[in-house]
C-alpha cells in the first residue's frame, strides 16, 4: 500500500496549470494570472495632492509658523479630475483637493488645518485673495508622486499571482479590463452503484441516496473547478463505459468516480477503468480512504482519473487529500495548505490501523485556549462526523494513540 | 472620532440575516440554513454490511479460529442495491457486498480475508456450497446499523449551519434537493468623482482609472454578496442623486459609495447623502480609512450606506473592517474572523497616528518560524501594498511602535 505522500506526489505529477484564457476582469477573481502583467502607465499617472489644502512652493514657506504665518496670493483652485489653468509662481498658492494634479511650479501641499482657512473656517475666508500658511513643509510633502504605486513598464503582477480583490483593483488602476488566467478545470463526476437513487426519485428497499455526486460537485466548486455531473452509472459494463465516454466527450480535465474501487468481485468499475485507460494504483495507506484509484483514461486526450471510495466520509477526505490539490494545480495555484491552529486535545484518540488517520474534530475556544474534540463516531459512513467538524487531526501511521491534553495541530476546513 | 469597535458595533446593529429563499441543493453552497433540517429517513436506511464478506449468525461462529474453522452452507449472495431473497438460518451464510442490506437472520459479517475464500482465492472457491470461517465475531461486527449516521425525525442540520461540501452531502443523503437559506445580499456599488475614467474609455490629463468599483465588486463577490455596479457618479447633485436612486430602485440591501466623504468643499457626495437619507457618522479612528461614512438611505425601504474612502487602500481596509461583516451578517453568518498566525516581526513598525493602524504585511516561512515584513510604502494610495500582502498587522491606537523581533498576531487575508 502506497503512503499518502507518495500517492499525492505521484498524482500531482500528472497535473499542470491549464492553458491561459483571457477573461473579463471580475471573472479573474480567485484565478491565477497566466501572464506577467506589465503596467503601460504610471499609477498615479501624475503628481497629485494627498490632502485637501493649498499647493505652493516649499521654498516660500520655509520660515512659516503659527507665530509667523506667511501670506500667499491665492491664484485659483483645482479639483480632482481637472488640471490647473496656470502655474504656481513665487509668492502664490493654489487651493487644491485630494487627488488633483499638482499645478506646475508647486512642490508641496499644506492642508487646510494648517492655514488661515482651516483656523478661521471656509465661510470666513471664502473669496479672500490671500491665505496664511502656519507651518513650514519640505518639498514633496503631501504630494503623491507619479508612479509612486506603479511605474510604467514595470511587471506589476507576475504570472502566478492569485487574483484577489486587491489585484482586481491594481489591474483596474492600470486600465486592464481583461487579463489572461489559467482556465478553470472541468471535473467530470460519476457516481457508481446499483444501490444509488437520484434525489428526485422514490427510494426503494436496499437503495440509498446518491449523496457523493452532490458533495463532490460542491467540493469541486469550492476548489474553483467546474463540475460536470454525469449522474449515476449502474454496475454493468455497458452503462459504466457509456458514462465514462460521455465524460471524456465533455472535455473533462479530471475524472472523479465514487465507489467500485475496493476489493470485491461486484466491482465492475475496476474492469471498465482498466479497459478505458491504464490504472496505476488502487489503495492508499490512510483511514478513511484506503480504496483510492488513480490512473489515466484515454479519450481525445489523456484524462487523469481519481476513483474515490464510495463511503461518503472517505470520499470527502480523499477529495481533500488528492482531488483538491489536483484542481488547485490546474488553476495554477501552488499553496494547498489549509489554515492550521494549535489546540489542546480533549480526549484520547486511538489509531488502531497502521494507516494515516484523518480524525474529524471540532475546535472551540474554551477560556483562553482552543480545545479539539472528535465529532463522535468516526465510521466512514458517518457523514455527520464531517458536517460537525471544523478541522482535521492527522494522526501519523506510526502513532497508535494521542493522549488527552496533548497540544495538536489541526487543519481547519472551509474557513469563512 | 469614533473607535473601530464602536463603529463596527453601531453599523452591525443595522444588519440582520436576510429572508429565506428555497434554493437548489448546490446553490446552497457557502450559504446559511434558514430552517432546521429534519431527516425524514434513517441514514443508512437499513442495516447493511460494512465489508465485502459473508453474513451469518455470530452464535454459529462463536468458537471459530484458524485452527478450528467453522464450515457454513452458502445460501446465496447479495449485492449493494439489492435485498436478500431468503433468510440466514443456523449453519448458513450469505455472501455479501459492502453496503448491501443485511439478510434477515444474519447479525454479523466476516470479511473475505478471514474466510476460506480469502485464503484460497475466489477462483479456487467459486461455486462451492460451503465456506470456512476462520474467526469468531461479536453480534453486530462489520454491520452498520440503520440510523447510525442520521435518525429519522432528528434535526440533522440546525438553522444557522453554514453549508459546505459535507453539509451538501448530508442533505443529499436524506433526499433534500432544495433547502431554505438566507438570500444573498444585493450590494450597490457607486464610485464617485469627476477624476474617474471607466476602464474602456481613453484616459485624459488629471484623470485616473475607476479601480474602486472593481475592487469593491470583487470584495463583495468574495464575501458572498451580489454586486450591483452603478458606474461612476460625477461630482454634481443631479448625477449623484440619480445614481443613488437607481441603486435603491435596484433593491440594494447595502449601498457602498467610494470617495467624497472626507473634509473638503468639493464633496457634494455628503450633501446628497444627507438629502437622500440620514447620515450618522463620517469618521473612524483608524489608518488608513479615517473617512468612513455610515447612514441610512430612504428608498422603498431603508438601506444602510457605507461611504468608503476614495483612496484604494483605505477602501479595501474599510471594506474588510465594516462591509464584509455586514454582508456576512446578512448571509446569516456569525463568524467574521480571519485565520490568524503568530509571526516574528522582521522590522520596527511605527504608528505615528493616534488611530488604529492596519499595516499590510507579507508572512513567510523562514527556517522554522513565520516572519512578517511590511509590504513597503504604506501610503493609502499604494494599492500594491495590499496586493503584495497576505496579512494585516493591526497596531492598536495607543501603541506607537512595535519593535523588530516581537511575536505578533497577523490576520491572514484570502487564504486559498
Amino acid at each position: 500500500m502506497i503512503s499518502v505522500e507518495d500517492a499525492r506526489n505521484y498524482i500531482l505529477k500528472h497535473f499542470a496549470p491549464l492553458e491561459a484564457e483571457r477573461v473579463n476582469l471580475l471573472d479573474a477573481l480567485n484565478r491565477v494570472l497566466a501572464e506577467d502583467v506589465i503596467a503601460e502607465m504610471n499609477v498615479p499617472p501624475f503628481n497629485n495632492s494627498a490632502m485637501d489644502g493649498y499647493a505652493m512652493r516649499a521654498e516660500d514657506i520655509a520660515h512659516a509658523s503659527r507665530d509667523h504665518p506667511v501670506a500667499l496670493q491665492v491664484i485659483g483652485d483645482v479639483a480632482a479630475g481637472y488640471t490647473a489653468t496656470r502655474a504656481v509662481e513665487p509668492g502664490t498658492a493654489m487651493r487644491i483637493m485630494t487627488g488633483a494634479p499638482m499645478p506646475p511650479g508647486a512642490d508641496t501641499v499644506v492642508r487646510f488645518e494648517e492655514t488661515s482657512e482651516g483656523v478661521q473656517g471656509r465661510a470666513a475666508t471664502k473669496g479672500r485673495d490671500t491665505v496664511e500658511i502656519l507651518v513650514a513643509m519640505k518639498r514633496g510633502d503631501n504630494e503623491r508622486a507619479a508612479g509612486e504605486d506603479i511605474r510604467a513598464g514595470q511587471i506589476v503582477l507576475p504570472r502566478g499571482t492569485v487574483v484577489r480583490a486587491a489585484e482586481i483593483g491594481v489591474l483596474a488602476s492600470i486600465g486592464k479590463n481583461q487579463v489572461a488566467t489559467h482556465r478553470r478545470p472541468r471535473v467530470a463526476i460519476l457516481a457508481t452503484g446499483d444501490e444509488l437513487v437520484a434525489l428526485d426519485e422514490p427510494i426503494a428497499p436496499g437503495k440509498i441516496r446518491n449523496s457523493n455526486e452532490y458533495s463532490n460537485a460542491a467540493a469541486v466548486l469550492q476548489a474553483g473547478g467546474i463540475p460536470i455531473r454525469l449522474g449515476i452509472a449502474r454496475d454493468n459494463i455497458a452503462d459504466l463505459t457509456a458514462k465514462i465516454r460521455a465524460g471524456l466527450n465533455a472535455d473533462a480535465d479530471l475524472f472523479l468516480t465514487s465507489a467500485g474501487v475496493s476489493v470485491g468481485d461486484y466491482d465492475i468499475v475496476k474492469d471498465v477503468l482498466n479497459a478505458e485507460g491504464a490504472m496505476h494504483f488502487w489503495q492508499v495507506k490512510m483511514k478513511p480512504g484506503k480504496p483510492l484509484a488513480f490512473g489515466i483514461l484515454r479519450g481525445k486526450k489523456e484524462v487523469p482519473l481519481l476513483g474515490l471510495p464510495g463511503n461518503p466520509v472517505s470520499a470527502l477526505i480523499s477529495f481533500e487529500t488528492f482531488a483538491r490539490p489536483a484542481i488547485l494545480t490546474m488553476l495554477g495555484k501552488t499553496n494547498f495548505a489549509r489554515p492550521t491552529v494549535r489546540a489542546i486535545l480533549d480526549e484520547d484518540v486511538e489509531n488502531s490501523s497502521d494507516r494515516r488517520n484523518f480524525i474529524r474534530v471540532r475546535v472551540e475556544q474554551r477560556d483562553d485556549q482552543l480545545i479539539a474534540r472528535t465529532t463522535g463516531e468516526q465510521g466512514s459512513g458517518v457523514l455527520t462526523s464531517v458536517s460537525k467538524a471544523n478541522g482535521l487531526l492527522v494522526v501519523p501511521e506510526n502513532v497508535t494513540r494521542v493522549r488527552a491534553g496533548t497540544s495538536v495541530e489541526i487543519q481547519m476546513l472551509d474557513w469563512n
